[in-house]
């Protein structure tokens, strides 16, 4: 299968991740100059890719943030979940992200791109009835989605038992009186975090295979925030566990 | 003017937020029955805003994002920065969200969403080159913007002048070698947090301004996050520091 990448960082970080068969760099004419253009040109040249300057309209009829770059290249490089189980073990404080039949690209493309910040290991989605890492949702995460692992299974909840049995935490983030505020938990060692649709949250047999549930504090009246959102935060509590000094007056 | 709000959340948060002229409810026919759509209905019944049941293809006209809700309504209820500053006064801990000409809608409503969520006290809009509060922005919040304060300013850098003369502290969110980690500086008591366009940041003069600069950690490849999750990150943090109790471990 060939797919189109599109948008210049998107395409820029896949060259550099260097994970996928890439079959043509597409630039289109009356593209300015800019620097992430010449990388990007550098990068491509770099790998042998074939570079070709066609007419913006064909870009155009892909999508309109494209930004004059496409890259054609070969499927997405999902790894095998039971490899990615051994391979976690040679990490430090391993860091796994799950996605409960997330829908909106944008948001699985949010979710992604914050996981590749927050320096996650492993992301787990469920082969059906879950966005998969289209050209879409690559593009959402910023090219995140190219540097991360990600792994699908046919059924969440026995890879979630999985990782129990290998000593992973698994919190499930959910509003419920049984949850307790993200901020109040160990995130450090071995975690699994799991978001479910904004819609629905988590499926009730996803939830019932978490260890906790974790909540964010609402101090507002809409009471709930974009799951995207909701996921970075938490995300990013990790990271401060993990690695950043507290602030004195905290 | 009158503005069509949407959406159910939209439509709710603002009937319960009250702060509009309300002109018009309008049910799309064939909408189905659900508790949120029963509620709004109380609530305009409540208001005694005028129930209009009209041919779905009017509301299609205007987006596709409406859930057979509308709410006709008049100006969105802007508040005067000098008011909202002694109103602040009165606050334990008075937070400030803002926005230096951030452009896109959806990312201007994402960071109204959290700020809403955190407990921010007042939002900041320069009057010209920003977003306004338009119907996509507040369905973009969620309804959030409904219930928040926002005040708009002729001068974003004189307005963070005034801020620091009453004893705020002012943090910028910019990726910059002499920016701090955001979880090691002290965002408890008077703050504000000023957040950038996606693409440039803080302006210079923003910038020069602010006391310090925040960061986030960037622990991948990618080393940017979306303007609206740093931000809600960040926002985040405020709740934590100020309010949240400190796991054992960390």
């Amino acid at each position: 299968m060939t797919e189109l990448l599109y948008g210049r960082q998107c395409v820029r970080e896949a060259l550099i991740a260097g994970r996928r068969r890439f079959h043509a760099l597409l630039l289109a004419e009356g593209t300015r100059p800019a620097p992430i253009v010449s990388e990007i040109v550098r990068l491509a040249q770099n790998a042998a890719v074939p570079i070709s300057r066609i007419d913006r309209s064909l870009l155009d009829r892909q999508t309109a943030q494209h930004q004059g770059i496409g890259l054609e290249v070969g499927d997405y490089p999902y790894v095998e979940f039971t490899d990615a189980l051994q391979w976690l073990e040679r990490r430090p404080q391993p860091l796994v992200l799950a996605l409960d039949l997330v829908q909106d690209p944008q948001n699985v493309g949010a979710l992604l791109r914050s996981a590749e910040a927050a320096g996650a290991d492993l992301v787990l989605l469920q082969d059906r009835r879950q966005v998969a890492i289209t050209p879409v949702v690559s593009h959402a995460s910023a090219g995140g989605a190219e540097h991360l692992r990600v792994a699908t299974v046919v059924n969440l909840r026995r890879a979630l038992q999985q990782l129990q049995q290998s000593a992973y935490f698994v919190y499930g983030l959910e509003r419920d009186p049984a949850a307790r505020p993200y901020t109040e938990v160990d995130l450090t060692g071995k975690v699994v975090l799991v978001v479910g649709s904004e819609g629905e949250g988590l499926r009730r047999l996803t939830r019932e295979t978490c260890d906790a549930l974790l909540s964010l504090p609402m101090r507002g009246h809409v009471g709930s925030l974009n799951a995207s959102v909701a996921g970075s935060v938490v995300l990013f509590e990790t990271v401060r566990q993990r690695h950043l000094a507290p602030n004195d007056s905290a």
